[in-house]
């Protein structure tokens, strides 16, 4: 199929320089701060966004070096296809984070729950509207490992 | 800042031959079927995807003209900024939906909720893992225009 090209509508600044600094695994919160800096000529596009609550920021792992279709997770020490993770090393090494939004002065969104590398180019952002049906919800091999994860703590940090 | 390429893992299969046949605006519900059909190559990166319960997808909006910062919204005729919208016309094409995963067959996903046009390329798919808490979920316009349309249409449909 054709290659589709993107440019980067800007880049978010976050605490995190290095991957080992990104909380990941079981029980991992992503409460850091930090910004999303939009090139100046797009600021006209936030107009409005400071209404929402979450916003969706679609990104580049351009840190990742290759993709493998199946790999060990750091969660579970287990393999599972790519898809079924949320790995930088894909076939298209696109994140995607849920932010809170917190402010904006510009073309500067300030925004909690950075889980990115610092400097990482953004792609897009969109407005979170909805969530899934809490009682639909499956969480597939995550649920497992939590479950396993939690039978195997110490009964005070088991939940 | 560079260019970053892309090349798509599949596409998605839906009943929607054309834009008008896109269930829009206020209340819109997607319960459309249809199939992800990946590349047979890929097929390995679904692996333990079948215990997930939805997925996001992220896909282009291959029909898309151009992009413009601010439009006229069709939800609720006012103008926004691009980024708080899902509108088509953005500066990257990217769509992203949450779809539910009826089943596998190899290569091929069956989902549920498809929003996008039949044949659109799909870049990448990753589990839903979690929700916004519900009770800090604000909607900004599209709650506004939520409750104008609420208070303007006759009672028995007002809700």
């Amino acid at each position: 199929m054709n290659e589709i090209r993107m440019r980067p509508i800007g880049v978010v600044r976050t605490p995190h320089a290095t991957r080992d600094q990104v909380p990941k695994g079981l029980g991992a919160r992503h409460v850091a701060e930090g910004t999303i800096e939009l090139e100046a000529a797009l600021a006209p596009g936030l107009r409005d966004i400071e209404g929402f609550s979450h916003l969706y920021v679609i990104w580049v792992f351009d840190r990742a070096e290759g993709h493998e279709l199946v790999g060990r997770n750091p969660t579970d020490g287990r393999e599972h296809g790519v898809f079924a993770t949320r790995s930088p090393r894909r076939p298209n090494p696109l994140g995607l984070s849920v932010v809170e939004l917190l402010g904006r002065e510009g073309n500067v969104l300030r925004v909690r729950g950075v889980d990115m590398l610092d400097g990482s180019p953004v792609l897009d952002l969109k407005p979170y509207l909805s969530n899934v049906d809490p009682g639909a919800l499956r969480r597939g091999w995550l649920d497992a490992a939590e479950r396993r994860s939690a039978a195997e703590a110490p009964p005070d940090i088991a939940r």
